[in-house]
Parts: structure tokens; sequence; C-alpha cells
């Protein structure tokens, strides 16, 4: 193993080029805002640019959103030559955490969601395993976080997915109600904590990276962890699903200000709300070592390690700061770790990581047009 | 050009092996019920294997569906090269097309819209004529169907989804309000009308046996119909949105007992509901030339063409035959050809098509588990 570094533009994924498609979209998307209204459900400004769309319908908001899971399935097609598994339950949980861990930012209650899963040709769905697998583990998460599965498709597009590959998304309908619940940052102020959840390992974001490192390992996905696990098969234990704890939140008259799913952009996230504020943090929670190991062996930055990675923190609640114990004690009632890991203070918009010495300024989380 | 035939299984498309997917996928869905109601938002059960999942919002039903492109866009591709335009307007259209024309058949008028648009690749968004036609004519449709762009996805998928390609889908929302236009075939009926609405050729089903000929005819794409225009040109010719169709209908006060859309399958989608009943058709609208041409250079038998192509209906209305021609005057009033096509009589689950004297009996439909 080199110790050449591993960007990310490297590793195929170029904010770049991505970003200005997604402002551009962004612009021509709020031009259609006066259809929702007309058919009488009018769409509320704010939450654009946020994790989930939201309109008004009446006695309650309705939230919806629709989420890729990105390459991670590639990772569980390589490691399930090591461990005779397929993983495609996990994968499942994982497709179905993006959607929903944005969902509930918003304050919704996740109700239905659609499975999207397009396959490179019909051979796919042919190996019984891993298709019974993926569908007893959607069948599983469903449940979990108490979502109908509404429907779904399932096209073969040979030529658009690459031979047996699996292209899986998800899109999610959910309810605000009481319309109280509703949470996109309008009362995120200066004083206010930010309570970090723990993550499992990576969750879905950081893949391509990962790829990228495990073909420069000698030892690839099989390379051994600390703790004597394989990298390959600790990277595929799947994404928490945060809405258990949200929902017991809101149930209990927590008074939550903002919410961030950390995500891709990894601590960035933290300041996902366009306010002016200034996020110090002061406690790290425990990186897992799936994390750590990749952090060491593509030799990155702890400033592009936290900037990309979740590094151990999957999920961000910003509430009064009397308030930060009790958020706490509801996620480890969940079986979640979380810690009050700092607070919103005036200041320009940007993340402070004072343990290490780190600082994202506004201009590294472009979201918005 | 030989005078070989072209079948689906030759083409890529196995729907032996998606289609027992469907059904296992199907059956655990439909375990998953209860957490609708508890989320109170009870499913209508008559929905499920329906083209899309309704669930009671009190005083009206909520719609929901995520549909995909398929492979159309690999066509713009190569055609492109012909005519100089990327066609992406029109492939925005046929992407939407695909989610709204399914949305509506339940009764719904569709709300708002999610994008989803995964890149094998950043560099696809570097192709700024690509890119702005894919974001423009995704906001005209969103316009003329009057819906409101609520967000998306725009994922780098290096390894999953094929270098240079795009993989496009939409989710929608709509709103069943009043809760009498919900339309899931409940009242269909021997002695109901089948109103057949002009398709404006291709659409977006049967690409994948378009682009297995257009491999073997020696000019490609660039073969010309007998009106002049190039084969690939005339494939482009975006989807017709019905909706403006069944708004009309529905603000009219017609009765509609059933509405099918004629994608994958063909004319086997007349029988799309599960109710023992013989679609008898006793009259054929015109066929495109594209599809003509289609049926001649890759030998489709009659029974083949119908069964896999629109042959000029891309959507089918079920009503009392005293309403027939009121329904096809509303089509005509939005510029969409229509015609009283045949009835639904008591018999086995079937559609005969007398004029051509083919039959598809409820074998050839299998959509349910």
């Amino acid at each position: 193993m080199s110790g050449a570094k591993l960007t990310y533009t490297q590793a195929g994924v170029d904010y770049s080029k991505i970003d200005p498609l997604k402002i551009l979209a962004q612009q021509m998307a709020r031009q259609t805002a006066p259809h929702a209204a007309a058919a009488g459900f009018p769409e509320v400004e704010a939450s654009r640019g946020e994790s989930a769309y939201v309109v008004d319908a009446g006695d309650f908001y309705l939230a919806s959103i629709t989420e890729c899971l990105g390459t991670k399935a590639l990772v569980a097609d390589r490691v399930r030559a090591l461990t005779g598994r397929t993983h495609y339950d996990s994968i499942a949980q994982d497709t179905l955490a993006m959607a929903i861990n944005d969902l509930i930012t918003v304050g919704a209650r996740p109700v239905s969601v659609h499975a999207y899963w397009a396959v490179g040709g019909s051979d796919w769905f042919a190996d019984d395993a891993r298709m019974n697998d993926l569908a007893a583990g959607w069948k599983k998460t469903c449940d979990y976080a108490g979502v109908a599965w509404g429907g779904g498709e399932t096209p073969s597009l040979s030529g658009v997915v690459a031979p047996d590959a699996i292209d899986l998304a998800a899109s999610c309908v959910g309810v605000i109600r009481p319309k109280s619940r509703l949470c996109l940052g309008r009362r995120l102020a200066p004083g206010d904590a930010v309570v970090l959840l723990q993550s499992s390992g990576i969750h879905a974001n950081g893949i391509t990276l990962a790829r990228k490192l495990a073909d420069r390992l000698p030892e690839g996905y099989a390379a051994r962890l600390p703790d004597g696990r394989a990298w390959g098969e600790a990277l595929l234990d799947p994404t928490i699903i945060y809405s258990r704890v949200t929902e017991t939140l809101f149930e209990e008259g927590l008074d939550l200000h903002y919410i961030s799913n950390i995500t891709g952009h990894g601590w960035r996230k933290i300041m996902r709300h366009p306010a002016e504020l200034t996020y110090r943090i002061t406690r790290l929670p425990p990186v897992p070592p799936v994390l750590r190991f990749m952090q060491e062996r593509a030799d990155l930055s702890l400033a592009e390690a936290y900037g990309s990675l979740n590094m151990g923190a999957g999920f961000a609640l910003f509430l009064p700061e009397d308030q930060a114990g009790r958020a706490v004690a509801v996620a480890r009632r969940h079986g979640i770790a979380a810690c009050l890991a700092g607070r919103v203070e005036t200041g320009p918009r940007r993340v402070l990581i004072e343990p290490l010495g780190v600082a994202y300024d506004a201009e590294s989380l472009r979201l918005r047009g």
C-alpha cells in the first residue's frame, strides 16, 4: 500500500460538476411552486433546499423525498466472496435509511415508501439468495421504521445500469402532524445545543472512496481491523435508522429547532441550515474502527476525513441546551449512543471542531441555488 | 437486414425472471400495510397491484408512485449525432409521463414530483446542452401537467450506472379529492365502453427492442420512414401526458370505471384489472409509422406487436357506453385523438382484438402475487 492520498475527485465524484446542476435544477424547480397551491397543497417554501419537500395539506403537512443508495451494493457484491453472505438485507436497510433519515429531519413521520430496484439485466433476479435477502431486508426495515411498503419498480435496464449491478433508491411520503412538529430551522439560534447520535460505521457515504482504497490495499476488503473484523465486512454494517428516536422526541414534546442527517460532505452537514451561525464542537463521539482505518490507509487529513465521512456521528439534533440531556437519554433508550457535542453561536456560518483544530467555512457547503 | 425475428428475451428483457421478484416483493409489501394505518393513513387495499399506491388521508385520498424511464435515453444519445439535438427535453417529458400517466389512473391529480437522475460519472453534467435540455424539459412538463417539482437526487454512481449513461426516474404524489374520484375498477362491468387515446409513437416501452433493431438495420436510426422522417428521430417523439384529459373528465363528472396506462405488455394492459371480464376490441386506432416500421422490420407477428408495443393506443378509459362520446370529445379538446374501440363483456379475463384475429388470455399478463 503506497501512502498516496485518495481524494474524492480521483475517486470519481467531482462535486464541482454536480453542484451546478443541482443549483440549476433547484432554480427551475422553484418556479413550479404555484402548481402545488393550485392543486390545494401550497408548498412550504422554506422546505426548498432542505432534505424533504413539504406541502400544506390543511390539517397537517405532507413531506416527500426520493433518495438513492449510491454504490454500496458494489461493496456487498465483492465482500460476499469473503463472508459467504449476500449482505443485501443490510443493503436494503441502507437504501431505506437514505430516504427515511432525510424525511424525518423536517419533523415528518414516514407513512409509505416505494422501492426502486433497477438492474443491468434480468439475470440479477435469478440469484435467489440475493433477491430474497433484498426483499426480506426491505420488509424488516419497513417494520422497524413503521412504514408501509406501497409498491415499487424493478426495471431491467441493459446499457443504463452496469451488467450485474443494481441501482437502488427509495421514495418516501410522510406526515407532519401536529403541524407544530414542522422542523425547518426557523427557531435555530445561538445557545442551542448540538447533540450528535452515533453512526454504526460508514453508513452509505464515502463508499466510492472505500472502493478505491480496496483496490489499492494488498488484502483488499479482507484487510483486518484492530478488532479482528474484516474491513469489508465492517463496511457493510447497515445504516442506523433514526426515526424511532425522532418520533419519541416529538411525542415527548422536545423542542427540536433543527435536524441534520450527516451524509455526503460529512460534518460540513452540521451547518446544513443556511443561517449565519457558527457551530462550535467541543466533544467528539468515538470513531468507528472502519472509518479510522480508512482515514489512516487513505492518508486523509482530519479536515478531509471529517469533511467527507461521518466519523462516528450519523445524525445531528439542534435544540435548547436544557433539553440536550433528555434528547441523549431518548436516543440511548432506542439503543443509540449520543452526546452533547457542542453549541450554536453567533458568528459566520461555519463548523469549528475544536478538539481537532479543524474548521469548515460556508463556501465548503454550497447546497442551495 | 435479415428477416430474423427479434423477441423480448433476445432483447435482454426476460419477464419470466422479473415477474417472480415482483410477486415476492408484492407479497412482502402487503404485510406492511398496518404501518400506514398506525400512522393515521390506512391504505386502500384495492390499490395494491394497481398503478399507484393509495392511502386514506381523511378528507381525501393520497396516491404515490415511483417510475423509471427505461432505456430511452440511450436512443437519444445515438440520435443526437443524426439530428444535432440532444432530445433530452423530450426524454424529460417521457420520464415524467411514466409516473404521471400511472398516477392518474387511480383518479389522482398530481401535486408534486421528485426527479431521480443518476449518472455513471460526474462528466455527464459537464455537457451543458444536454443538462440544460433535461432541466428545461422537466420544468416545461411540470408546467404542462400542473405539478410542482419538489426536489430530486442527482447522484454520480460509477460502477452502478454505465459510463456516460443516465438512469432517469420520477416519483410523484397526488391527491384524490373528492374521494368519489377514486378509480380502482370496483364498478368496471360488462357493457362498459373501452375508449382508447392515441399515442404519439413508441412512448417509452419497447425501447430495448428498438435498440436491438437499430443494431441490425444497415442504416440504423437513420433509416427512413414512409413519411420521410428518420426512424430514430420519430422514436424520440415524447410520450403524451394524459393528465389534462383525466382532470377534465373528472371535473365534468364523467363516471370513469377504470383507467389503464398502456405501457409494457402493450395491449395486454387493457385487461390490467384482475376481474374476470372479456375486452372485445372492434376498432383500431391508426398505427404510428414508427411502430409499423418496427413491426415490419423486426418481423413481429400481430400478436407480438400488439402484445408488447402500444400500436397507437397510449391510454385506455373504461366507462358507461353512453358517456364514451363525451370522453372522446374531451380528449380531442386537449388535442389528443381518441375512439370508442370496444366494450367489456362477461367472459374469461382476456383481450380479443377482433379486426386482427388476436387474443390474449389472462395467463399472458401476470402482474399480481
